[in-house]
């Protein structure tokens, strides 16, 4: 159980295809993974994440500790039982929600952060953003929620350090994230050995942080790797760097990332910045974009991104994407769905996130193809340059 | 086409099943219509309406005129191709919605109405709650629109009169509703001998006024039947009224509405007042409320009407309702829809509405099958004694 299994590997190349076997069936890698926060890939059914070929999805232990607590859901018989879901889930910690969330949703940014989230060696003491309670998180309690929630992949407690802080702070919440790593691999397979074998065993990945800083980056890669756990992610990245930024960071890290376990860059998400992180060496992916964006009315096509709230696509009886096989594509016009759109029809955001997500996952296997036939950079160069047009 | 065929009608009772035939199929009668009032019924599919044996659904005239415009409509297609569902839809009037969002939506309700609402013998003019143009409805233009709209039924224009108004006022409304329905009937056969044989027919049907006046009820209902449409409807009921006016409305007009066409009744749509409205001989009906009780988490099942936010459902891993063969209940638990209620999912939205639709649309094809086999009354008490326990 959860191998990684390198399919196919060109030689002097970063990028790579795999197999990454879980309880609940393979993933085929490079992979992007849909993001379903609250236990529900908004607007969709399990069926229309099967229909779109969805291999794993994403879902958030911070949202759901909060809401409805890790209790019920334990109860109801895990999280792929509760929402009726039956391939690989993977939980997000919440380190990244802890910190942002709690900035944004009703606390002030500034004098009164410090009071309202309160970093320890022993963990993080944090108000909830629904009702202002206070909760304390600490990579023990992380864990065990994880393993309540049940999902196959479960990452570690880390921080996500805001873009504003020094290199000093950035290098000791990198140390700290490190310890903290170190007290949730312990936890895991304490929780992992008690629990009866009933349970589905779990894949723990560490977290690469270190901000912008090459060297702390190398030296957290270097430690995380050092782990030897199923997975190495690579957080703090996709914050609102530029992408020269980001491409460097990963390329800093790559090659103290072992090359037979898979490496998954959290929160990156577009077209462009798939192909361009694939070839650096990445094998996973998620982000809320393409479904947000769904939610806002834009889509993708081979021609790029667009607004179907466009005056052109009133009268167009042609489907977002001329060859796209999705559910949306194959019965709807951009017509209707741009009346949908503008009415705030609750069908109009489904059928648009459908697409969108469809469009990005039939990109993935693509790319998948292209690297098994060693055109992966021709196949880029082509897509790019057509989607990139206007 | 548009024949009605009694196919059951018990001796000295009221109640009967029978099959209203349309270009887009037959629909068995008593019948229940879903509501998609701007051309898709919230939250759902063509084909999660599909799975729900919806036989008809219903849109608006008013709203789709507002937005995007039935020459949108017409251009595309007409509206069963536009949003692709190829059953029957009959599109109301906008009678009804002309008068109440005028009233409601923006303008206020007192004495600024009159200018923003002008009933003269000509038509209404009224101002759009959408951006506040002015725009003025003939019974012509209303046919003219309904004909480029497309549906299999579409429904005369009617002066649906506030409750507030005198008896006088309701007379005269009812007689200019009435010289209404000749100008429909006029252009509307007009526009059918004009149409091009491509064009599919549509059937029009008139609609009863009269508020709860006997005396005007019965008035109308002999001038509306003696047009001799394909169906007629009474209009300006369930609008506030107590269901024992609405009953004794009902058993007034139904003597004076010939026995072989159907009769629908707008508005209406709980369990309960289906029943009473069916064994009164009552054949059509359709009704927001189930759609919209689902989206603020309401269900039914056989033991009533619940809101799945009661915190007993928190650990509950059963169906809304055990024998339910909905999509939802047969892959969702109370606990997770509940969930997705509290968090504002989307799925949620969907699912519940899909159960409440199932449910009613089931509820008519047993009523129909009780009618069958002339076990309406025990049927009927049977559901409602375990439906009205609590």
């Amino acid at each position: 159980m959860f191998d990684f299994k390198i399919t196919h590997n060109q030689k002097n190349k970063k990028y790579r295809t795999g197999i990454f076997s879980t309880p609940h069936g393979d993933i085929e890698t490079p992979v992007f993974m849909p993001v379903g926060t609250k236990a529900s890939v908004k607007t969709l059914s399990p069926d229309d994440l099967n229909d779109i070929e969805a291999q794993i999805i994403l879902s958030n232990t911070y949202h759901l500790f909060l809401r409805p607590g890790e209790a019920v859901i334990k109860k109801m018989g895990g999280l792929h039982k509760w929402m009726n879901f039956n391939k690989p889930i993977l939980t997000d910690s919440g380190g990244f929600q802890v910190f942002s969330l709690a900035e944004e949703k009703g606390f002030t940014k500034n004098k009164d952060f410090k009071t309202q989230v309160k970093i320890t060696e022993e963990g993080v003491k944090f108000k909830s953003f629904i009702d202002g309670q206070t909760h304390f998180l600490t990579p023990e309690k992380v864990i065990q929620i994880e393993h309540d929630i049940g999902a196959d992949i479960i990452m570690a407690f880390d921080e996500c350090a805001s873009a504003q802080k020094t290199k000093k702070y950035y290098e000791e919440s990198m140390l700290r994230t490190h310890r903290w790593l170190e007290r949730c691999i312990l936890e895991h397979n304490k929780l992992s050995k008690k629990s009866s074998k009933k349970l589905l065993p779990q894949a723990l990945f560490g977290i690469v942080q270190g901000g912008l800083f090459k060297d702390l980056r190398i030296k957290s890669a270097k430690f995380v790797n050092s782990q030897n756990l199923p997975g190495n992610a690579i957080g703090g990245l996709s914050v609102g760097e530029s992408r020269e930024k980001m491409h460097e960071m990963i390329e800093t890290v790559i090659p103290y990332l072992d090359n037979n376990r898979p490496r998954y860059l959290m929160g990156v998400g577009t077209p462009e910045d798939l192909f361009e992180c694939v070839e650096r060496g990445i094998d996973m992916f998620d982000c809320v974009h393409p479904t947000r964006m769904a939610r806002h009315g834009s889509f993708w096509n081979l021609e790029g991104r667009h607004s179907i709230k466009k005056s052109e696509y009133k009268l167009d009886s042609s489907p977002l994407q001329k060859t796209c096989k999705c559910y949306t594509c194959k019965n709807f016009s951009r017509s209707y769905l741009r009346h949908l759109i503008f009415e705030n029809e609750i069908l109009g955001l489904r059928l648009m996130t459908i697409h969108n997500l469809h469009f990005l996952l039939e990109l993935m296997q693509k790319t998948r193809n292209s690297i098994k036939k060693n055109k992966f950079e021709s196949f880029k160069k082509t897509f790019l340059k057509k989607f990139q047009k206007k």
